[in-house]
């Protein structure tokens, strides 16, 4: 038999798909990866997903697992390889308040995990916009970061336990819920971020947070990124640590929202050179319970920090969001970061990590060398600036891939001076390969070829992903 | 030349020890485990590590690291392999405070890194009763844990950057100081807590955070485990999460202590069955900060919730650090485990986590067990309760090793009904070799054993550790 009839004996017809069928998923988001798969498969759980690998591995076939299809760097796409996609793998096994933790399957929304703990009391921190669509397969297999990531951690950080099928379909079992297992090498964190590359994440034990009782949340212009910084240390200083995002829209972008969303209100017209999406989080009652005149402590805690360096001049303007609509209005601005970037033609768009005091050097240097390599190039950028990593876009005159390529190493160049690094949070996927080839250590690069071809001999799981191949 | 004279030749006749030179070498603070090296190397840094890690592989001679031989799991011994002592290695490379990173190497020993810390107004949270000799070679290549885990994480959430050489020799650089970096497989995590068995750590970038402006220490008595969990619980609550201990010490466990250490003040007499060392770190200013009658916010809401209980009747008594010297008697007593513990003839250590509400259960079903299988067996433990981590040790009535390998296997028995694991904290050496081959899943232990080839063939690299042979 062949691998489409014995797929069909194994799920059922409805769950391989071909052909036309396949069409939603040979595209991403972005619109630039496409893919041509032999079949989509749509395993129902745990043990459909390793007899689909038992069966791919039969038949020699490349397996790629897709989840939400949120992904910005084409880590899901293949060249007749065996989609499997993970989105009937959508229970939320268990939620347990008591011990904080839910055990999920791959294919769940993000959103949903955020609303079943949520109903709980409780949070699950990992917040970023494509959070009702992005499943938490997707998440794991990158390390996704986010807004919360400065208080919370990456998904590595919120990651107790994991369960994964391997290349010849043998279910690897880590799902631990403990805070201390030493037993034997960290498999977790490698197959965490490995982009389906070493096997495909079924299942996972995720930590919950106690939900915040109280926001204070702000939208202000800073005098410049040093001033940010300033506030940034203050405020993580007055609170022991609260800031729960701390997000950076220059110039460029809140005019670029304006241009592409121009029912959205612009907080301060026309823009400042630093606007500053600050957030913080209070955990602790005495935090949040309202003065007798129903003042929140953290609220006037923001206050005062704000009307501080506001007379010392490194503050130029303010809004506090006095309701949860203000306050969700604030994050719709940042939200649309992707429909912002990605509106305008020719979009090199980058990911980037670097020292927290080092953002506004870089900044400036590719200010002065951009037009060095295209006259009429733009740049825009926004930031998790408590995290140092920039989504920094080049807009460029054409789409001459040379150019493109030219300006990437341009970014990296800077990048590297300033011991940064090219890939912060969205995953290498295909985007990102000829960056890992330049950049990364060669003896890593080296240490990386091995373990793949250790626990996939055939190079079937996810090929041509994440690891360049050798010069 | 043979292996000792191209040694001497590269690093020195005083740096390549043999015969009775390596005495100091050849055993740990157990003195349960022996070595027999060939010859001790001590090279001064990285490169040298490097060569003499290319004449180990041209001699084909296996490599065992050291660093402070304070481990407690023989992880450090060898059979006629080349012992190589980082202690050399002892630069604190950079101490950052605008960062908060250090980058030390893994000869440092800890407590001088806490103090290169402290001078700066900044805390290096791993703290353990052997942070004076420990190196921080051994703290990552063992994953150590200790007492402020509950807060700050394990050694793996500490790292940031590392250094690693590996079994041929060849330089790995992961040194990054990013908060996040996606760039490719997790290596990091893979060498952290490997315990020598994929290269040799050389250095490392390590996490620094602000130290606690002040301290609420006590030391109480709970009227049993799940109230004491209520404690933790409130306490948590109430501070947003400050606990940076918890520690548990049965009456078992003062006892033992009055019987090794009669000199040290017992808070109790006799003791009640639930002592516990609770610590809270004011990190906010207006947590730390006196009131005008000299209360300090921290200590005061510990009062609080103490006066609360012990009005519940859940607190029978407890004693709250007015001094920094009654502190440090409080923790003396905590710390002064291993010499508790390890005092008894017939000792069978453990350290085992478990789900914190299932503590008690496990201490209750092992008084019934034990007495099945040695009729004047005793127990005794002492636990960071906050991480549901026990050091549970049996004195059996003699040393026939059947009956000790049978209290091992009760233990892991009752470890893995409840969900817990056989290894939390002190890493897997030679005495956990057997729990890894009877306990941990067969797939895990596969794909450890095809990486430990991948990156180490000829299997030199502190061979016979951490993963047990194919059965």
């Amino acid at each position: 038999m062949n691998l489409i009839a014995e797929l069909t004996e194994l799920l059922g017809p409805t769950h391989v798909l071909t052909g036309a069928d396949c069409a939603a998923y040979t595209k991403d988001w972005t619109g630039k990866y496409t893919s041509d798969p032999v079949a989509v498969a749509r395993p129902a759980n745990t043990a459909e997903v390793s007899e689909t690998l038992k069966l791919a591995a039969r038949h020699g076939v490349d397996v790629v697992p897709v989840s939400g299809r949120t992904g910005l760097v084409g880590g899901a796409m293949t060249r007749g390889g065996l989609m499997i996609s993970v989105e009937r793998l959508n229970k939320i096994r268990e939620l347990r308040p008591e011990t904080r933790i839910a055990i999920v399957e791959a294919g769940v929304i993000l959103d949903r995990l955020h609303s079943a703990a949520e109903a709980e009391g409780l949070y699950f921190p990992l917040w970023f916009g494509a959070r009702g669509s992005a499943m938490i397969g997707g998440v794991l297999s990158t390390n996704a970061g986010g807004s919360n990531v400065l208080r919370y951690g990456s998904t590595r950080a919120l990651c107790l336990g994991l369960e994964v099928v391997l290349a010849d379909g043998r279910v690897l079992n880590l799902m631990s819920e403990l805070h201390k297992d030493n037993s034997g090498y960290d498999l977790r964190n490698l197959f965490i971020g490995a982009e389906g590359t070493l096997g495909i994440v079924t299942a996972a034990v995720m930590k919950l947070v106690p939900q915040p009782r109280a926001y204070a949340t702000a939208t202000l212009a800073a005098k410049s990124l040093p001033d940010a910084l300033v506030l940034l240390n203050r405020l993580q200083e007055a609170t022991g640590g609260a800031v729960e995002a701390f997000e950076y829209m220059p110039a460029s972008y809140m005019n670029g929202l304006a241009a592409a969303r121009p029912d959205i209100r612009q907080p301060f017209t026309p823009p400042y050179p630093v606007t500053i999406l600050v957030e913080l989080g209070a955990t602790a009652p005495r935090d949040a319970t309202p003065s007798d005149t129903g003042e929140i402590p953290v609220t006037l805690l923001l206050q005062e920090v704000l009307a501080e360096m506001m007379e010392e001049g490194m503050v130029l303007d303010a809004e506090i969001a006095q309701t949860e609509a203000q306050r969700k209005a604030m994050w719709e601005r940042r939200e649309l970061a992707a429909e912002v970037m990605f509106a305008p033609k020719f979009v090199i768009g980058t990911d980037i990590a670097l020292p927290l005091e080092q953002v506004e050097t870089f900044l400036t240097r590719m200010a002065a060398r951009l037009p060095l390599l295209d006259a009429d190039a733009q740049d825009m950028c926004v930031a998790h600036l408590g995290d140092g990593n920039l989504h920094y876009s080049v807009y460029a005159s054409g789409d001459d891939p040379v150019l493109h390529d030219q300006m990437v190493e341009a970014v990296e160049d800077e990048v590297a001076a300033l011991r940064g690094s090219f890939s912060a949070e969205h995953g290498v996927g295909l985007s990102k390969r000829p960056s890992m080839a330049r950049r990364k250590d060669p003896v890593a690069l080296d240490v990386m070829r091995s373990i793949k071809a250790a626990l996939d001999p055939d190079n079937r799981m996810n090929p041509g992903k994440v690891i360049p191949d050798r010069a």
